[in-house]
Order: structure tokens, then C-alpha cells, then sequence
């Protein structure tokens, strides 16, 4: 088998990266790591796609202030989100005079992004790009499922897609962590067609993705302090624990997953959160910060996607997933020696972050 | 500005392609050179939907059959088309065992995939890969306008959709053209609205992207004996001259677009093809035979992709349009000396094909 995972010799750098959330995932366990918590969900627009496309234009312009370097030496946007032909993406490109490369990969977009724009910066094609994702619960609902106005009672199995916006500058040079693999994922359906139950329709993908990146890289759970999904969500990681174990790998503390991880438990989100902006902004906020101060050394990590869409659904079809592996390495040497933090839900939200409510 | 052209070191080569067409395609102007024509546009399949996403399966296993190489040894598919979720591309994914990466670019995809694609060969990430699109009249009908069931009039600005998927494996070895260079194009909006002028719609974005890379190359119209751009149609083609010509660049006859010379007269396609087919097709039969018998020596492949939706639409969006540029060289001397075919569409029905029509 032609191999799908790829070593970065020049580790592409990430220099800068921004975050921002709706009201409801400010107050989630990621509250104070977060660039900015938006006051509501219309984010003073008249529809709310328009707002997940301003969400959009708002993380990537303040991932290229954070990088601090000019828009003009950034020659590509890579972006994509879940909206019918990626408009969130397409139209927040209008306002960056950028390259830009649209991608669909569902919630593993992050990932994909991060795959595509690391091999173009290792390839010595670009010196800096940048990539973006987001979403909005309120435009997922009304477009895969039902329209918010109907009120409709959500199924156990059901996920809160995260309205967000996450987006980092990729750059061959530069201070930050650097993205020193990626293993691309494949499409694969277990057969699952409910559209309330997307951590069952991943987990397959998952697991795949990971077991190909063990296997191409020689690597164990164990060589990484943090292995994280993008959501599945507490029923999905929990197949995806049960299907690594059958194929004898045994995933411990350190993997969790942004879905299970992104909400409190009085938020009452169900199987926890989805949708391109929950791994995103978790990345662009936690998990990078964690890195850049070496309180995390090396991460797995792993986006999902459930490839679903109402006219196949329609027509019988059921649902793929895919799922993209990132890893990314602190820059900064650990403080205390070896690995550093198992289990991260304890310190979620202990220590200050850098979020700025919107006044 | 950051550059967006890329020039490849390491030349990935094309070593197979494949396109299928609908029979309305099958007997316009390049109906020889098509590697196969459907009997009619349901392909065996209950919907049209179903009918693309054979299609596009259909073109990546002829591809990968054709460029004489096992599936195995790719580790990539790249691939998108029009439909929501590009459905067509990742549910044709799950039949390939290969990494994943769906691209959204409307009728630009074909470029889209050969950009990165060939960035991925280049910087030494994979060996193979293979790139595909397609797209369906009746899918893009239904989903983008009016269903077909309503009988509409269709204004002389409109064009038909081809109904037709093409795909080529990139290879870092072996024979056949060479792609050459890759300009990443960006989101112009030029605030057009009619869902039936996609000419007008794409013609901005492709003077861009076709400024961007004879700015950046040093190259001129007279260094391509072929310049293609997507599908403009003869409307939108007519805006581009017009547009390169006010910005001081006469095109001239080695000049065409792939909408305009789509159809014969009598098919009635008014202002010509469109689609990611309609450039995917034309390029993976014609210019690809061309290329490869040296009677094409260099050509600018610029498919256009107007980035609609029906959701913008409705809240007052315009129509951005975005179009990257692909240089592919023949590998093969020319056998006359110099530019070979100033003007295609004379010899373009003269010449025998490998067409197969299905029986």
C-alpha cells in the first residue's frame, strides 16, 4: 500500500493562530483560552450565515495580527466549512487579496487544511498561508436537520454543533510549535444513516487514520502527551476506544476528545460538541498555547468528519466518515522533564487564558 | 505581494487519464476524443445523483487503468464537484482504498486538484496521486435553479451544464505531459447576481488569476500555443478579452474557452457548456491527447469556478467566482518545429479519437 503519511523536514511553523466563539462556548471549559466570545450569535449581522462567515474573516484576520506579519506576505487561504458549496469560506476570501484553496472535509477540515498547507510550506512552495475553519449551530441545525423554530427534542446521541471560528499562519520560518506529520485520511462508512448520531458515523474513519499512523510511523499512543479527536463526542470516542482495543491498541488518559471535552456538564449539549469550529477552536486557542509554553510537548491530532448531506440521506444513502492526522510539536523544551500532562479535562479551566468578551 | 505561482523542480507527470461524458456530450464537437460515452444520462443508476457519483468513480478507475499503475500505489485522491457536501466525490471515495482530500472550487476543481496535487508529487510528499471532478446537468439543474420537471425558459446568458467527469494520475516518474507551473487564483467578486450569467460571474476572477501569472512569470499569451479557460462560455470569454485587453494583453486565436467550444452549433447550449466536467473532460480527452502526440507543446488550463449558492443567493449575495491556472508541457518534440494549432476548434472534429460508446 502507497503510504499516506507524511514527514515534514522543514516543520512548517504555526506563528500565530486566533480564536473565536458564540456566547454559549464562552462559557464552556475552554472559556479563558478563547481570542474572543462573541455577545450573541448574530455577531450584529441579519442572518446567521452571514455571521459564520464574518466568524470566519474575524479568526483569520486575527491569526495573521497574532502572527504579526502583513496579509500581503500570506499567499494562500485554505478554508472550508459546512455550508452548502463552503460559502462561509468562499465569501470571507473575497476580503484577503490571497490565493484561495476551498476544501471540504466536514469537521476534519481543520486537519485537511493543516495537511495541505504544511506540505506546501515543507514543499518550498509558499512561505506563509493560512488556514481556517468554522461553524455555526444555528446554520448546521437549519440546514442537516430541522429549522430551530420547529423547537424539536434532540436524541441522547446528538451533538451541539460549536459556533466558532478557528484559524492559524503556517510559515517556514519563525518562533511557535511546528506541524512535523500528517497522515491523510480516508472515506470510510460503517454503514451508520442517522444524522443524530455523527460520533458513530466517524469513529470508523477515525480509528482508521490512527491505526495508519501508528503503523506508517511506528509510533504508540505512548509518544504523544495528547492525542485528541475533533468530535466525536462522548458516545463516539467511547466506539473509537472499543475499536482500537480490538485491534489491540489500548488508548489511556492521554487521548480525549473535543467534542466530550468542549462543554460543562450543565450546558446540556448530550453527547457533546460538533461541527468544524469545535476542534478548531480548540486548537487555535488551548491546545497551541499549551504547546507554545511547552506545557505540552508533542499532540495527535485528529478532526473527523461525518460526509453527510440531506439529498443523500434523501435518497438512501448513509453516512461516511473521514478523519485527517496533524501532529504538532512544542518548540519550547519541557520544564519539569518527560511528558506533562496526561489527563487535560482537570486543568481546562484553572488556568488564564487570554479571552476578550465582546463589549 | 506574496507570489502565488508556483513553479515545479520535479515536473509531475501525467501518465493516465480518463473522461466520460452524458450522450448530448458524446455528440458535441470532441465526441471522439472521449474515452467513453453513457447511453443515456441515469448511467443504470435510480438518481441522477447517483448517476455523477459513478461517473466520477468511473473516471478515477479509467485513469488510474489507463495510466497502467495499480490503485495501491496511490496514495491520494483528490476530488470535487458541484452538489452539496460534494457528495458525488466522497461517496465515489469510499470504493478507493487511498487518502481523501475533497476540494471545493466549483467548475474550477479540475485546477484545484492538479495545484495541489501536483504541489504534493512535487515536494517529494507522495509518488501518485489522482485527481478528479465531474458534474451533472440535472443534478446541477435541480439543486442550483429549477427542476427540470418545470420546463423553464432558459435565457441566451445561460449555459448547460456538461454532464461528464474526467480524471489524470499524477506521477513523479514515468511518460507523458509534465506540469509545469500552478497559479493559485483569489476571490473576485465583481457583485454580478444572475445565476444564469456565470460568464459574467468567472470572467473577473480569470483575468486575475491570468494577470497574477504572466506578472509573475515574465510569460506572455505568445509563449502557450493553447490558453484555456474553464467555462466562460461565449458570453464570458468574450468579457475576458475584453478585460485582459483594457489591462494592455490582446488574447489571440491560441485563445478558446472550454464552455464556447463545448457543443455544436445545433445543440442549442446557447452561451455554451459549463460545469467541473466541462473543462475535466476537455482535458483529460483532448488536450491530453494532444499533449501527449506533441501537437500541443505548451498549454495555460485555467478552469473557472463561479462559488454560487442558492442560500447566499436568497440573502442578497453576489456571485464570486475564483480560477487557478495550470502550465502542462508535452514531454514529446514537436514534429513540424514551433506552435503547432493556433486555432483548435477547425481540426477538432476532423481527427479520429479512442471514444467508446456504451452498448
Amino acid at each position: 500500500m502507497a503510504k499516506r503519511t507524511v514527514i515534514f523536514k522543514n516543520k512548517p511553523t504555526i506563528i500565530g493562530s486566533y480564536s473565536i466563539v458564540g456566547p454559549k462556548e464562552g462559557k464552556g471549559n475552554f472559556a479563558s483560552y478563547f481570542d474572543f466570545i462573541m455577545k450573541d450569535d448574530c455577531f450584529g449581522q441579519d442572518t446567521y450565515e452571514k455571521a459564520e462567515k464574518k466568524m470566519i474573516e474575524s479568526a483569520v484576520a486575527g491569526a495573521i495580527k497574532n502572527a504579526n506579519i502583513q496579509a500581503s506576505d500570506i499567499s494562500l487561504l485554505l478554508s472550508g466549512d459546512l455550508l452548502n458549496q463552503i460559502i462561509s469560506s468562499s465569501y470571507a476570501a473575497r476580503n484577503f487579496d490571497m490565493g484561495f484553496l476551498g476544501l471540504f472535509g466536514a469537521c476534519s477540515t481543520m486537519a485537511e487544511g493543516l495537511a495541505v498547507g504544511s506540505s506546501l510550506i515543507d514543499g518550498g512552495h509558499f512561505d506563509n498561508v493560512v488556514c481556517a475553519t468554522g461553524s455555526h449551530f444555528c446554520t448546521a441545525e437549519r440546514q442537516f436537520r430541522f429549522p430551530l423554530e420547529l423547537g424539536n427534542q434532540r436524541p441522547p446521541t446528538s451533538q451541539w454543533t460549536v459556533t466558532g471560528a478557528g484559524a492559524c499562519v503556517l510559515s517556514r520560518k519563525g518562533n511557535g510549535p511546528k506541524v512535523t506529520m500528517a497522515t491523510f485520511g480516508k472515506v470510510v462508512d460503517y454503514e451508520v444513516n442517522d444524522v443524530n448520531d455523527m460520533g458513530a458515523a466517524m469513529a470508523p474513519s477515525a480509528m482508521d487514520t490512527m491505526l495508519t499512523h501508528f503503523r506508517e510511523t511506528g509510533r504508540t499512543p505512548d509518544d504523544y502527551d495528547l492525542i485528541v479527536t475533533g468530535d466525536l463526542g462522548k458516545l463516539g470516542s467511547e466506539i473509537l476506544i472499543d475499536l482500537m482495543e480490538m485491534n489491540g491498541i489500548k488508548l489511556g488518559l492521554n487521548y480525549n476528545d473535543c467534542g466530550q471535552m468542549y462543554f460543562t456538564r450543565n450546558q446540556n449539549t448530550l453527547s457533546g460538541g460538533s461541527g468544524c469550529g469545535c476542534s478548531a477552536t480548540i486548537l487555535n486557542s488551548y491546545i497551541i498555547s499549551k504547546l507554545r509554553k511547552g506545557e505540552l510537548q508533542r499532540v495527535l491530532f485528529m478532526p473527523t468528519g461525518a460526509l453527510m448531506s440531506t439529498t443523500a440521506s434523501q435518497q438512501g444513502e448513509t453516512i461516511p466518515g473521514v478523519c485527517h492526522a496533524i501532529v504538532i510539536e512544542s518548540d519550547v523544551k519541557p520544564q519539569g522533564g518527560g511528558v506533562q500532562s496526561k489527563s487535560i479535562n482537570k486543568s481546562t479551566t484553572a488556568s488564564k487564558g487570554r479571552s476578550k468578551k465582546e463589549s
